[in-house]
């Protein structure tokens, strides 16, 4: 009957992910952490942090934070025509992800720059709302911000069912995720920690505003993550949710010395449905030190083709 | 009857003010805030922002931050013999006020880093924990985290109730605030914005840890608040608190094309029961500016001598 079904479903907190070893030990993991016990976890202290690129959403084919900025040259170019000269932005304009590949760290600031700063962080916010609405990914043909990984999405609103607070502790810039994550995630806008850009207060026409800088004041990433936890969270968290090794680090403060606590690692094993890469072939995240030291470390290992029922939500 | 009594205080949410405008202002902004209407605030938005030294507890006869400072130069000195050449150190243990005053800015930023830094945060933790237990302020002979001012405690509380997160945006340092921030205040660690040192993050003996390093990362004061405003909580303040200019700025951010909102600025009248100063004599917060617009932005001055019915809580 219709009733027994849902009845069913409703008792499976994690519908998308196989009946394996990832979702067995994540459950268990909230059972204990929420059963007086040994292994019992005060609410104040259920916090569990989750990198974003390739852990809640795709990482390919460039981060999309990325692919906004190129999209935004393109959108910018006319009103630019001093960016004529400019070798980076014809690539932008002519497709050439070779040279902008080969531009390389410095290439890719430039790019953020020229679209991230120069303006108030309330015009900041239109412009990536807007770009959500029309831009779509090249491969799924679906909105950026409907692209998270659906076990990802279960095994968060999970987590809150049991008192956890979710946060992002990712590379992105916080302003460019804050402006979808409650949405997307279900994570407000107080929860994301990530990479900053300078920005300063000033007075315009008697209206306080705040505006972008070019400066970067924090890079969110490997040994930056505990350090920007303990800035805005103040916990060691019990819960820590990578892809790659800019993780480490969060993975080894949140874990080790550090019980009852889980760490886990998506790893992209499945090409047909998503992408698959760790320390090969070249991507935005890098995995080698992780999967090395998982089995020690107690880490989960997500293998995304066996262990996920399905990626993306149903369309 | 007793039964009415105690019925009677309930109803009123802030008992420990008196029946002037301030109270009688805040208590009609959180109706408004909380009634359908024009000036209805929804739940996500009902962000606090309150500045701590001046404002939540005393900043006198030094802050309270840098009393903690002088007790650890006198705690550790035995154990330092090369602090004995120190003009600094000397006039700490000699109680040369003086001295200390005239080395300014740089002398109390050395004093903080002989006792804030080149340690982890887990043993400086421990460190304001037992300051607390022993430390009491010379004038009122009371534990420092029990100075909080009663109306402030009433009106955190009272704001609370009605949906408000309340967060301190001070420029005090996080690291030391948030040990005692949520039994003094009700406020949890991740509610705490305010000035930040740099750490490191490394592996000692096999377990993570992060150590608390010399150099300042960010000073939580003027147009600093609304920038780390911005970063930590990422949305405009519905009420700012402050008590001197260095929350002039917070305020502008808060309320200027910003209504509904709200705007307070405690005005230290009461030398008898706990200090006068504003522009004069020196104190640590200075007060003019904020004075002189107050009537212009609206912002409520509170004249502690005329509407506080008491200052702290009964002993
Ligand atoms: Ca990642
Ligand atoms: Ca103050």
């Amino acid at each position: 009957p219709v009733f027994l079904c849902s009845s069913i479903q409703a008792d499976d907190p994690l519908p998308s992910w196989n009946e394996t070893s990832p979702k067995h030990r994540l459950i268990q993991y909230v059972k204990d952490s929420t059963t007086e016990g040994e292994s019992f976890i005060p609410v104040e202290e259920r916090i569990a942090v989750f990198d974003n690129d390739g852990t809640l959403w795709p990482e390919n084919p460039l981060p999309f934070q990325l692919i906004f900025a190129i999209d935004e040259i393109r959108r910018l170019a006319p009103s630019h025509p001093e960016w004529k000269e400019d070798k980076l932005v014809q690539a932008v304009l002519k497709g050439d992800v070779k040279t902008l590949k080969e531009s390389g760290r410095k290439g890719l600031g430039k790019l953020l720059a020229m679209t991230h700063t120069g303006i108030t962080t309330v015009e900041f916010e239109t412009r990536v709302q807007n770009w959500l609405k029309t831009a779509k990914h090249p491969r799924f043909d679906r909105p950026y911000n409907e692209l998270g990984y659906q076990p990802m999405l279960e095994l968060l609103a999970y987590l809150r069912a049991n008192g956890f607070q979710t946060w992002i502790v990712s590379g992105g810039g916080v302003d460019f995720m804050r402006v979808w994550t409650e949405e997307a995630y279900g994570i407000p806008r107080n929860q994301i920690v990530g990479s900053v850009g300078k920005t300063h207060f000033e007075m315009r026409d008697g209206t306080p505003v705040l505006i972008k800088d070019p400066e970067i004041d924090f890079v969110d990433d490997k040994a930056g993550k505990p350090v920007a936890i303990h800035r805005q969270i103040g916990r060691r968290p019990r819960g820590a949710f990578g892809n790659s090794d800019g993780d480490y680090e969060m993975l080894q403060w949140t874990t080790i010395g550090h019980a009852p606590s889980i760490g886990l690692i998506v790893h992209h094993t499945d090409a047909d449905r998503e992408y698959a890469y760790d320390k090969a072939p070249k991507s935005s995240g890098k995995l080698i030190k992780g999967l090395e030291d998982a089995a020690k470390r107690n880490w989960i290992v997500v293998d995304m083709k066996k262990d996920w029922k399905r990626v993306f939500s149903a369309e």
